[in-house]
């Protein structure tokens, strides 16, 4: 039984846990202030070309979305989210946690857009409301999909204008920088952003997300936060090791390229048996729409959710690939398909 | 300029980075969920002699800390904690910030007995102050030093009579079961507490907590609290082999006892040029009181903090070793301090 | 210019003043535990049939809304509330300031039914998600709609068996009991709720809102939540005397009952003027939709807010009756309706 | 048998019940925006001699305190507070409910002065600590002792040059305002301070605090603040029409003056009968030591509460006059005294 259910199923790249064994007995400060971290810190710095940013490396995407959204709002300031946004749906509360609401809009693709930001701030009165401070965006959605980069241009723009906070959550952003038909860099997201995390827990790493604080009244205190949230680890260094080995040649790039490519030889044999997508099929999240039966035959061998159910006859599911997904796993589940 | 600074300066012990790898491509539920994790459960319970408690792991202290105590209380009721108390003074007011008061008692160890929680107790009215419901120790304290046996048997049964859990913060509990004089084990934690933490950062592991509770109140839905603060990470496994790995032959006590070995070497050198401590020696933190010249000379050779400055010619420094100080470097700094 | 704005425009029926000004040097104990409050709850336990409730007064709807969610609730658990509800729109955030999510539902006439709370639990997977536990209603609602009592009845029983809480906000309580059609009672209220407000505030008094908790597990402790969260006022009395007044001879009832009269009047003129309403007028918010240019001629000489653009020619507007609206006032309106 | 317990046993000062009656069928805006609150921020502007402030008037103190040292936070910032400070021991832990800790200084006499300040400042190290922002002090203080002009300028100089805001809870305001020795104007309170309150609830009105926010930064979207914590009565017009009359021809200190007028009468007839006091009287608070027997025999006749025990045969008591308290009164106790 090989499980498609996640991008988080297996350990590490094998070049992380030998960055962590080579570094092991090398006595650091700790907190962060190491200097793998500083190094990991650096790479990322050239690769967004901008050396202004302040970068901290926390342990997970919901810490490090409570504490984005907690660090840059005052109490009576909102979030605005997509419907279907992670922060929206599946963190138990963690925004709303930190004393924020989070005014959410339904959309078609997961994704935001100047109108649909604009549909939320023309409801705003006055004190008796929140006030919308923050636009919550993710790269790639909660349903597989991208940002292009005029979109990103465009929805910084209408943010700026407006005196809005544009905040993107980077779980998955290897995936969305490495997608089919992309065309933003992870400068351009450090360019079209106040505030963005490079997801590492689901691209290769044991944990770890590094979070890039651009905008500078974001970065001030940040430190406090971080430990006030429990985020701070005494050996941060662990983190740190982790996205050095990750930028040190382009290593993050490869991980989420071969994800990809994973899932497009797997879409390709979805659409070659006609199957359509709930979703257009671009980063490591497909979400083909099957017969019943076929489905039913296919968890016989593989893990995988089931999304949505579409009708009587057939259900949305989700399949996931990873830095992990062995080729020949794939060949393997393309071939049953067929058979089918 | 070897460093005597902290406990957590160095990686890992290699065995928790081998079985990191050994399991890396093994596919596993993610959250906690996973063989590696109920495996490390299975383990503690084992070694306190309770099966019908909850285990998570969680990646800080300061997390664990604020985890708990947020999920134990009501809005109003409050934190009994010594003034030294980690909660009181180093976590950013972590526990403030999830909405409760922590009162504060001065203790000449770092310790809390049933006359400091009674002190506290005696001051309360009624509703127009808040209501002191969590009795919270560290063990060893901020200070070094540890509980006996009938000092936590007494306190929790106190506690129990005024119906206040108590909850032991266990940052370094391996070196307390482990100390010098110590007749109090892993079992008699659980038994003596409500909800308590194993320490794994500072005795061996990359990052990591195992947060046992006892009390069934405790467990009611401590999953969400997880999730809500950030604390539940996805690649839980990370956390489960470390323990797994700890808790197999006994290694997180080995690793404890080589700390407080090389401790006891220091003190025992101290004690010979004729020093005295601020607080007695019994585990891996020193405080011993140094004349000002010694401190300048031995601060070119070793990392370590000045603690509290005594009077104008001598103050007390903390030295602190680990499972991972090496014996010669313990034997070069005392001969080191016998030359001076 | 007369204004039809809202109902809290003048100050208090003068029987409250009177009753004030009689008290006046009576000395009193404080924070509510004056002779008056006392008298006050005996009333309302008589009238609600119930003499197990804690009955407390607060001054304001939002902080009653915000006292009764925060007290009832654990950190992870939400809210269910209609999209229109007034926690959702107008009170600045304030419930998800004390942590917790408010899980909103479109409706077409500002109710809760249990499909709309069903709809809701479905959506529920485990704790990566927050976990509805109290049912938020408000009647009269937003819309100026009311409950029924098969309604209520049947809201109750369905939360009951889905372990929910029901809390009415009766900001507008008044005019609800009072309202064309109505077949509650303020003993069903007491019946078909867990906790809910008397609101004072728009029916006669200066301010204050009588917090009814009958489910006994919302009673433990509750003066602990109102002290903390700034609603326990030294002069409680000046609550206390009001309700008293409001509660002897059905006062509160008469001003109700003269409010609602003094809309439906109105609503008769609109009806006969052959214009239609947003929601059916039933108690002291009545929504017609009236052509622009009848709006136009009408606020030269009324005061009144726009609520809802129906098209290019005509919108929905909000007037607003209440214990102090003239009758003769009333008829000039009529009058001027008419003549338009 | 008479009530010296406090100094909120009556209802309100009969100007302003008749002010009220006299207003009562004006119509007017909501929330605090109508003339006559408009009106009394007129007089405290002129009084204060400052016109660039922002003034609310809310319920009471608590409610006052949270909301000012909320708004003027960040999460990781901090309250430096005399041990004594209401905020510290008597509000239910409505500050650290709002997220942020208390750093609490022991005082001889209730009073915090620079080097106080500075002692907290001085344990101050890093981002693993709160950081200390705002300076809270009452005036009277909780032992009734008073600020002079001196006091108060060294405070706010030493806080300005160290980033602190300076907070005055002036819930007994009047009382200092008019005491013996007194040489502190309401201007000069707000030339010394960034924020203070004038409170009314304890010198005249039957509710109502007015917050005056001088420092700029802290009036920004203060409105939000007032409506998320359920602070902005919809009826704000009863707060302002109460202080409009309180600050009209100066009432609100003829009503200080009588209540310390009064306490300064019983405290000459202690001091003739040769008791000693806790603290000097010089406001409407007394805290005189007698023997116990004068105790017992004393509250026969008299409410007061027993403040704290001094040995086995004497307490020091604590006993409150008020604008309402009776001169007969006082002579009658006077003269029981003597007769003891």
């Amino acid at each position: 039984m090989y499980s498609f259910k996640n991008d988080y199923s297996e350990g590490c790249h094998p070049s992380l846990l030998k960055a962590l064994a080579d570094a092991n007995f090398d006595q650091q400060a700790g907190y962060g202030e190491d200097v793998y971290s500083e190094a990991a810190r650096k790479l990322i710095c050239e690769k967004i070309e901008n050396h202004q940013v302040k970068i901290s490396f926390v342990s997970g995407g919901t810490q490090a979305n409570a504490l984005v959204i907690a660090s840059a709002l005052r109490p009576y300031e909102s979030v605005i989210s997509a419907e279907t946004g992670h922060i929206n749906v599946h963190e138990a509360g963690a925004i709303e946690a930190t004393g924020h609401k989070i005014e959410s809009v339904p959309t078609h693709d997961g994704k935001l857009r100047p109108e649909d930001v604009h549909s939320v701030l023309q409801k705003f009165e006055d004190h008796h409301m929140t006030k919308p401070r923050l636009v919550y965006i993710s790269n790639t959605t909660e349903v597989g999909s991208i940002y292009s980069k005029s979109e990103l241009e465009q929805l910084y723009q209408y943010c700026q204008q407006h005196d809005l906070y544009v905040f993107m959550d980077g779980a998955r952003l290897g995936s969305a920088l490495c997608a089919k038909d992309n065309d933003v860099t992870l400068a351009d997201i450090a360019r079209w952003t106040d505030v963005f995390y490079i997801g590492g827990t689901k691209n290769g790493a044991l944990a770890g997300e590094a979070l890039v604080l651009k905008n500078e009244s974001l970065q001030k205190d940040f430190d406090f936060h971080l430990k006030q949230r429990g985020a701070l680890l005494s050996k941060g260094r662990f983190l740190g090791i982790q996205f050095q080995t990750l930028f040190e040649n382009d290593l993050y790039f490869d991980l989420a390229r071969h994800a990809n490519a994973m899932a497009m030889k797997m879409a390709l044999a979805f659409q070659e048996k006609g199957y359509t997508f709930l979703t257009e099929p671009v980063s490591n999240q497909l979400f083909p729409i099957l017969p019943n039966e076929v489905i039913e035959k296919l968890l016989q061998s593989y893990g995988f959710y089931i999304w949505k159910k579409i009708d009587n006859y057939q259900s949305a599911v989700r399949l996931v690939t990873s830095w992990a997904t062995p080729e020949d796993m794939v060949e393997q589940f393309i071939s049953d398909l067929k058979s089918l």
